[in-house]
């Protein structure tokens, strides 16, 4: 084995931890939660005076399942393993990476199918709204049971940008410096109403059942999520990933006959049915599209003044769904205010899904940020 | 009354009129239709020697009531009434307007709510798939019956414009002059995504029964329709239209509490449910999806070439269903065959919807070109 390739390995085989907070968060909404479950992953080692830890925050449907496997014969790896590793961008031998499933979904931590402890059932609808700044206070409860009391850095694309930023004007005396990727200060109105429509077809599947579903409502969530992978590409990458190619199987006359693009819709939507559970789809979105950086504060210059720390951001040229000048009229902000800031636009075509993709554009980038400002 | 406003008055109250054919057409899909029955709406008089007709195509929803009212009491106009009428830009002082509703449509002209003649039912799914072209060739057994050899120009946005494409390439020797705003050579991938979830959306629809209703399937076409609202749109319009706006009516942390954007694409996808057949819908959506000028020749090239009269194009900056790139490369593919072309790009907030709300500012280039070429 070479040298350059064994340096820059996987995390290799990685146990996912948990740990219940018998406490009631207050939230944005006012609502009370609590207990509160949050399911984490960590790589490499904390060192002795805690000063080496980075939080990656994931988006909408992910995991803290980051990088590495669960059990050796796994195929697949964790979401962002490209980039986390001993060698690698987020370097495990040096740093210790941590990953924390957020509230409201459903890959372990405490979400709409969660049993509510009150009642012996599952939450479902009863789960309160939540907002992406909720999700990161109880990030900081778990960072305080690790012992962790400032986050070298904070780092993540899309809604795990959005967390960054809240670390950065939550809790501006804990982290020393912000990477967020295909981010938005707030959604803007196209984005929310391709969410919303997303919403109505999970509202409309009469196997949803008001959110009291046993199975997950299959049809109404495979349309769900085939809307929103239209969203994470650009008209650029369709053209070139299928163009006007008719599906192979169909009949360009059939009724039922389908456009290759229509096939990968198809097949992605129902192949997440299995995955995701369609509430924490539902109150993810919500919490997505309520976003809103300068939430609370009498504008957004209010509310960026309060991030202390450096921060570094990355938007893509196709992403349509959070588009860049959004991005750049928040650094211009962040600029005025006097703030260390540095803007990347990336020449890419694949849209919103660039922060998954470009990593091998954007890793040195980041490497310099770290290395400086970290 | 103001001689400037008599002037520029409407056509008053009109008549719809129906005609059907004991005939068999043969569509693109190689299946037969008939017979065949279309309803049209005419506005003006024809001259003596028939060479005062223009050809006003719709788009997807659309009907023949382009002008004036069916009854005095309406309240609503035709779709296209701000530039149909005495003095206005298609002068009907002047002008012979002809409007058709096109087949596969549900406003009277035969599609799949239509009765099957062999078997004494609605066709349903059992209606053949058409494509643009088999509208235009229905079309043209109309003019025939109307006595029209030669029209004096075909002008339509969006579905309309691929019929204006189809009659230059069709009929060439039946038609002085096209008009198009808001076509496309053929849609691309994304558009056709969009289409593809929107339809996803009434497959969905337990009520849709495979195309077996009674009552039009609400839930599903609805959110079909609200899905078709977003791609009319513009992230620009939708700006200024909506921005991040709550309902009123709505609590902000509540699960179905709703954005404005949210609220008005529901409101315009019920109320769509009372107008259009969802079989229709279906239909013509992939009518639209499946359209390509250069279906059935050798290139794009030998498509254009059969064009024997001027064109003129009109695309719109914020239109991204239909991105004006696309038309530019056909205008190119025009020039270089030497055809005389002309292409307008509007610079306009609007999107797609922008031909039917851009007519002041496109009327006095149309008007030049009619005098000129038509």
């Amino acid at each position: 084995m070479k040298r350059g390739f064994f340096y820059k390995m996987s995390v290799g085989v990685v146990t996912e931890k948990s740990v219940t907070f018998n406490t009631e968060l207050r939230l944005d909404s006012g609502r009370i939660l609590g207990p509160i479950t949050q399911v984490y992953e960590t790589y490499g080692n904390l060192n002795k005076d805690a000063s080496n830890a980075i939080l990656v925050a994931h988006a909408w449907t992910g995991s803290a399942h980051l990088a590495g496997k669960h059990r050796e014969e796994d195929t697949r790896v964790g979401w962002w393993d490209a980039i986390v590793g001993p060698g690698r961008l987020l370097d495990s031998d040096k740093y210790y990476i941590i990953c924390i499933n957020v509230i409201g979904s459903c890959y372990g931590s405490t979400g709409p199918s969660s049993i509510n402890p009150k009642t012996g059932k599952k939450y479902n609808l009863t789960f309160p709204v939540i907002t992406v700044r909720d999700m990161v206070r109880a990030q900081a409860m778990l960072l305080d049971h690790l012992g962790i009391r400032k986050l070298k850095a904070v780092i993540g694309g899309s809604m795990g940008g959005m967390q960054a930023l809240e670390w950065g004007t939550q809790f501006p005396d804990r982290v020393s410096s912000i990477i967020a990727l295909a981010v938005t200060p707030a959604p803007p109105p196209q984005a929310i109403s391709l969410n919303a429509v997303a919403r109505w077809a999970i509202f409309n599947d009469p196997t949803w059942k008001k959110g009291g579903y046993r199975k997950n409502p299959k049809d109404g969530l495979a349309l769900a999520r085939g809307i929103g992978h239209i969203t994470f590409l650009s008209g650029e990458s369709m053209e070139s990933k299928f163009g006007r190619r008719f599906s192979a199987r169909d009949g360009q006359f059939d009724f039922f006959g389908r456009f290759e693009v229509e096939r990968y819709l198809n097949y992605n939507g129902y192949n997440f049915v299995d995955k995701f559970d369609a509430n924490s789809f539902l109150y993810l979105a919500k919490a997505l599209d309520l976003y809103n950086v300068a939430f609370g504060y009498d504008s957004i210059e209010e509310a960026l003044d309060r991030i202390s720390c450096p921060l570094q951001f990355f938007a893509f040229s196709s992403d349509w769904l959070y588009p860049p000048k959004d991005t750049e009229e928040m650094v211009h902000v962040l600029e005025k205010l006097g703030k260390k800031v540095e803007y990347n636009l990336i020449d890419s075509p694949y849209g919103h899904d660039a922060f998954l993709l470009e990593h091998e554009t954007f890793s040195p980038q980041i490497k310099g940020f770290l290395e400086r400002e970290g």
